[in-house]
């Protein structure tokens, strides 16, 4: 079966396409780029999510398909970038975080991650959440976005220094993923 | 004649009446609170104010209505905060815009408004742009958001020094109020 994905981001499918292939590997993901992913502006992700799978079934009908969106949220700065941080990490960037972190004891934070799945006219919600900190310097080559700049919970690597494996294991997105993959797992036989 | 205002925002009601009452004394500004403003996630405040009136014309219809967006583009900050403006105010807020703007020699900024006027089963964007400098300090009590730390190009007074007749001389929103009360005197005729 084909599960389609409707993003712009080739690291999240192949986060996600990971997990999908050990848990059920029946299920082939696909990038699905002829719908615009339309994102409204609200604190909580959910409310994202819920809104773009809404809108992404005018335009494609009668196919699965999984929408995700993702943030980091600095305790300190009140939660932000949050959902924006996408749009944070192309202006202000890394260097920008650490600046607003500089002097700052407090460095707890969370990445989270929501997909929401349009399957059989009803829309399921996955999420994924991982605490950690936020490091004093970059560090890592690997994944995108805040990766070389977030260290999960009992680790002490960034996500930037972490392979694929290592990083689902700890990761928001590895979590949110896993709950989907299981979802589908369960309900393959009606799945066809 | 009542013009419906879809916000939340009571000093943007204040800044836009003051001008509509000069050029278009019949026409009435009032704030309609039924209607949730939908705010998409771009960079173009022009897409996410014509997104917004489109949506807000499933709920409200057959009355002329206006939305208004506005963002402050720091040029060092690639354009941030921009559209995500208030969602900044409300985490980092003005010391957070002043710590990124440390040790930055270019200061240079705009605040741009964009109003989208529901007029006749059609769409009207007026756009107003006011250039200036990001100050070293808050300075003001007047205004709100970003106001204390906007200093527009000519001017010593940042927007929060100025009282609200001053401040619409210069501002974004004094700019886009005035396109848009200049339109509606002109089409007034065939305005009921």
């Amino acid at each position: 079966m084909i599960l389609y994905f409707i993003t712009r981001n080739k690291h999240k499918l192949i986060e996600i396409d990971n997990i999908l292939k050990q848990i059920v590997p029946t299920v082939q993901l696909q990038i699905f780029n002829n719908v615009r992913k339309i994102e409204i502006q609200h604190n909580n992700l959910r409310e994202i999510v819920k809104f773009a799978v809404q809108t992404a079934t005018r335009y494609i009908t009668n196919k699965p398909f999984i929408i995700e969106d993702a943030g980091l949220f600095i305790n300190a700065l009140k939660g932000f970038p949050g959902p924006f941080s996408h749009y944070v990490y192309k202006t202000i960037g890394i260097k920008g975080i650490l600046k607003l972190m500089e002097n700052v004891e407090n460095r707890t934070a969370y990445f989270k991650s929501v997909i929401g799945l349009y399957f059989n006219d009803d829309i399921h919600i996955f999420e994924g959440v991982a605490e950690g900190v936020i490091s004093r310097k970059a560090r890592g080559e690997y994944g995108f976005g805040f990766d070389p700049i977030f260290i999960p919970q009992g680790c002490s690597k960034t996500f930037a220094e972490m392979r694929l494996e290592e990083k689902n294991m700890h990761s928001h997105r590895g979590k949110s993923a896993r709950a989907l993959a299981l979802f589908l797992k369960e309900t393959m036989p009606t799945f066809s």
